[in-house]
């Protein structure tokens, strides 16, 4: 329950998909706080209780539902949609999973893996990964968007100029995100939260976890933003970086086969180092490595890092 | 000089290009201490006197000169020489070009643009940019690399498994960074010293500045290291995050063109905002500023993001 909130959007006004001729779950005015239960992006497909045999059976048509849509009296297109993101009231259960065909480095894991994550959402104390892994949270929203101005309904899966299945990890409590609108109304929605995720999300999924979003909407008139920017209010990686990085490098002419070597040589160290399966490695990547671009002019041959957190075993 | 040191090699030790014919400086032990005298990557062309009509008479053939190599004893194909990069003493002087025809913006930044800095070499307070502009500075060698297999002179631009030109900007005091050997004795060589750069070098040059550096050289037996990897001691942007980021998304089916659209739109922001030339914007991202892949599963779509420091303004 949200004490400063002008409406809670409860988790049925969840959709599948952008289309926008959905029905507003709610008008607010610009300025209006909202509180939105957001469902888990298996859309409760995977639970506590749910073994690696589930991940093949997920159902892709209800996958990454979004509590939505918000329509936002006074939003036209080319205004931007202000999204003060204001809290998170994480759940305590999170899912990282690999689903084959699916990830940076799916022709490498072609059989299906699944961690289950219990963690504290009182404290958020860096949740436990196998015996000796500690991974630091920090919830944020997967999918964060408006509704698309071209017609009919489509996939939520990449994301879009207003938005969608950004994944960014720094949309996290304090982040101020600017969303072009490109419908009267924004028609607004939210959800597939993540209790942590590196960049990159380089297995295809982070610690997958239910929870509430608090958020404020308003507008900047005639914006004419071409594709979203966001404000962090302070350093977006102190809960990782205390102890450093270990860090793999991927060399060449090309920026995703560099990402898939950098990615690829930090899953062999992790699994050597500390003993572990390939694709937990792997997993544990997705959800607190990052990538990035460490030079992009030198021609021809780009260095794409991967960067590890230490801390998570020292 | 350095009072710790096995070996100095003074700066007209330096070399152009990689090629594994060129005679050792010095032949080291394995656990040797040596300080490199660096000379900037315009190897003294541009000066604190220079001015912007010297960027086109710059001289590509004695470009990006490196210090060495040297001939590590023991080392062999298939190893890893292990730097320690111990300690720079920078120069207090460096520059910052737009370069026609290089960065990853070059068919927007057609004229060529410099801006010359100062800075002090013993606090390594921010440098300021400009009236208001105060950047972050963290030295590190650009260029640092083991001479390739293949015979022959090869160019110093781009970066290569051995290393090279990797501009990667954590390779500063502290780090241990691991690069395959290809040949006997590795002939290491190092240069291109900058004294602040943003991941991804965006306009193509960082603060150009030359300095000595301290490294410790050790060997890695049959450490059979596909591409270059380091550990960092510690968190590697805390000199720059303490007030949090301005971020800038390009959203596409293809990663490159995803970075040019986040740094453009990062271009226009900050020239907008403060009321700056586009090109010294763009000069500025490149000193300063992240590349970084939030995230590379989302099918067809990636966001490449660009996160501006607001310490620089704020």
């Amino acid at each position: 329950m949200c004490n400063n909130c002008d409406y809670t959007i409860h988790g049925r006004h969840h959709h599948f998909g952008w289309d926008n001729s959905f029905v507003p779950a709610e008008k607010v005015a610009p300025g209006a706080t909202l509180e939105f239960e957001c469902l888990d992006s298996s859309g409760g497909q995977l639970k506590a209780s749910s073994t690696v045999d589930d991940v093949p059976l997920l159902d892709f048509a209800t996958i990454n539902p979004v509590t939505g849509p918000i329509f936002v009296e006074g939003a036209m297109p080319g205004d931007a949609l202000k999204i003060t993101i204001n809290e998170f009231k994480p759940s305590g259960f999170g899912w990282t999973a690999n689903i084959p065909g699916f990830g940076l480095l799916a022709d490498d894991f072609k059989e299906p893996a699944l961690n289950i994550w219990k963690y504290d959402p009182a404290t958020l104390k860096p949740a436990l990964f196998g015996k000796n892994g500690r991974v630091p949270l920090k919830p944020f929203a997967g999918t964060i968007g408006n509704a698309p101005a071209d017609l009919g309904l489509h996939s939520v899966v990449p994301p879009r100029r207003m938005g969608g299945n950004l994944d960014i990890r720094d949309l996290a409590a304090g982040t101020v995100l600017y969303l072009p609108v490109e419908v009267a109304g924004a028609l607004f929605s939210v959800g597939d939260t993540h209790a942590a995720q590196g960049d990159g999300e380089v297995c295809g999924t982070a610690i997958e976890s239910p929870m509430n979003v608090v958020v404020t909407l308003d507008l900047v008139k005639d914006a004419r933003l071409k594709m979203p920017r966001f404000t962090t209010p302070g350093p977006v990686t102190s809960h990782l970086d205390r102890k450093g990085y270990e860090v793999t490098t991927g060399i060449g002419t090309d920026l995703m086969d560099g990402a898939r070597a950098a990615v690829s040589q930090m899953v062999d160290l992790l699994a050597g180092r500390y003993n572990m399966d390939a694709v937990d490695a792997y997993m544990l990547c997705s959800v607190c490595g990052d990538l990035r671009i460490s030079e992009i002019v030198d021609m021809p041959n780009w260095v794409v890092s991967f960067y590890f957190p230490r801390c998570v075993f020292e």
